[in-house]
């Protein structure tokens, strides 16, 4: 079992912003055992109080697309060109690996992973991406409480982990390629309503033209969606780690105006607060069926009814009441 | 309270073909009352080995796409050309209406209505969409049970209960207009995906070619995506009202042919066993969650508590704790 400290101490490491302490705070709300958890609450609600303060931005897209360089580039862009103190959360659900996800992999991010004002953290990919994204929401709050005034998010764009990204972020970007087609194939269709700007990435040399056009492609299609409820229209740009500065500054200009619109007009505290209480019922959700599905009777009983239930010689709801009696 | 029935009573009708007795059984199961649930379930258990033997087809599209007439020319079709017995159950989560939903209105299927091939079933809109799908999908099997071998589940494509109904059909057709841009506005993105087969409906008259030219447009979106865990290509046709046989003809040979690729490579039975599952543990997740929100101290609490989450006082997880441990 790995070494673990009294609350009191967590959260001064944290608020003294101990970047080792932050990590080991993370590694207690990512632990699994049961035994942690009385602890990492007790944490979380001591430095609740300090957290909050920061942009919270889920950069999502496909492998392939440059998400590391992008992360890297936009990263020490924010830090030497805005002044900002940046931590890197990485959600991979499609990894099983433990140690380093392919996602976060520090040796990707060499620069930003060396500046003193950059914290990167990959997730432990697990089997429950319910378990991730509570241990990600977590530590925003603790990378907040340690100073961190910009958080990314990154995930990769294929599959369900971003409803839950952007359950937990002010923004969302997506992060796509040029090209015919193959917008199409590699991103989920829902993934590009939930974005609040999309980055086309890779857009120089021979591949600049083709940039330009995806993006008034996409600006178009944009167009087409209703207005959102922040009142906001998502934006699309072209960039280049090749050219970076252009790119990564307008980026950056549609980030602060987004935040402009969003705070004057109630949208950007309105949605936290909802989120908050997303996450309470989604955690409630989550509590009550670890209780019941560790239950020893139902542990014991539950593979017969499912097996009834899947030949169709019970119905569903005949074997959920029956289950739902043993607990 | 309405009248009630032995459970023996309910289950000789339903297998004798009495649609009064059917109609009934569906109110039984659509009941919120707790003193119904035992007697719905009786019921259930009871006709289930006698249910399973039809072909469940889910009918999405926006309002104004034409899906009554669809519906009535399609049933009549089924009922006259291919000597089907067709029930007709229809979602409305955007209606709080009681009585008749917009949806299934049955003033709109007049000569469905009253063919005696025919059974046509709104469902009473309430807040639940959770409650509605459960006992939708419970009346596909008392009407099954009933003898109809051709089950259609209607709902409006804006929003999540197309996901819902997607888990218990085995084939998902989606109506569209023909149209400049608005098959985006209408249709959230992530019901393409899920579709089958697409009929794009009005194509007569000066319409005619835009459906045509809509066709090939959906044609080619659809063969971006990857290839369905099925083997199938989802197919995409024209239909008309005024020209109902020839588009009619070849939606049903879509189906029939659908049918005949995942019945011969298992997919078809494999699908309905998961499907099977899939409602065990929503319905597992459902009674939780009731029998949660519904406890004394609970309900007492939780305003109290949701608002300081809302206000950022107290954490998610920890206020999912704190209520947790009250039951």
């Amino acid at each position: 079992m790995a070494k673990r400290f009294s609350a009191e101490k967590y959260v001064a490491g944290i608020l003294a912003g101990d970047r080792v302490m932050l990590s080991r705070a993370i590694t207690l709300v990512e632990s699994k055992l049961h035994s942690d958890h009385e602890l990492a609450q007790e944490v979380i609600s001591q430095v609740l109080p300090h957290a909050g303060n920061s942009v919270r931005i889920g950069i999502t897209g496909v492998p392939g697309v440059g998400k590391s360089t992008f992360i890297e580039a936009f990263g020490i862009y924010l830090i030497q060109q805005q002044q900002k103190k940046l931590a890197v959360l990485a959600i991979d659900p499609t990894s099983q690996r433990s140690g380093g996800s392919i996602l976060g992999d520090k040796t990707r991010m060499d620069t930003l992973a060396t500046n003193p004002q950059a914290f990167i953290r990959p997730s432990p990919a697990g089997k429950s991406l319910g378990g991730v994204t509570r241990s990600t929401r977590e530590s925003i709050i603790l990378c907040e409480a340690a100073g961190f005034d910009t958080i990314f998010v990154e995930t990769v764009g294929v599959g369900q982990s971003e409803t839950a990204v952007h359950a937990m972020v002010d923004f969302f970007l997506l992060l796509m390629l040029a090209g015919a087609g193959d917008e199409l194939q590699g991103i989920k269709r829902g993934i590009m309503e939930m974005a609040d700007a999309i980055a086309i990435t890779k857009a120089d040399g021979s591949n600049k033209d083709k940039a330009k056009v995806a993006r008034a492609e996409y600006q178009n299609a944009l167009h087409l969606y209703p207005r959102a409820a922040s009142g906001w229209l998502p934006h699309v740009s072209t960039c280049s780690a090749l050219q970076q500065q252009t790119g990564l500054n307008t980026i950056w200009q549609t980030i602060s105006e987004y935040l402009q619109l969003t705070r004057s007009n109630g949208y950007f505290e309105q949605k936290r607060r909802d989120q908050n209480l997303q996450w309470m019922y989604e955690a409630i959700r989550q509590g009550l069926e670890e209780h019941f599905y560790n239950h020893q009777q139902v542990k014991a009983q539950l593979p017969d009814v499912a097996a009834q239930v899947k030949e169709g010689k019970k119905s569903a709801f005949a074997a959920a009441s029956e289950l739902l009696g043993l607990v």
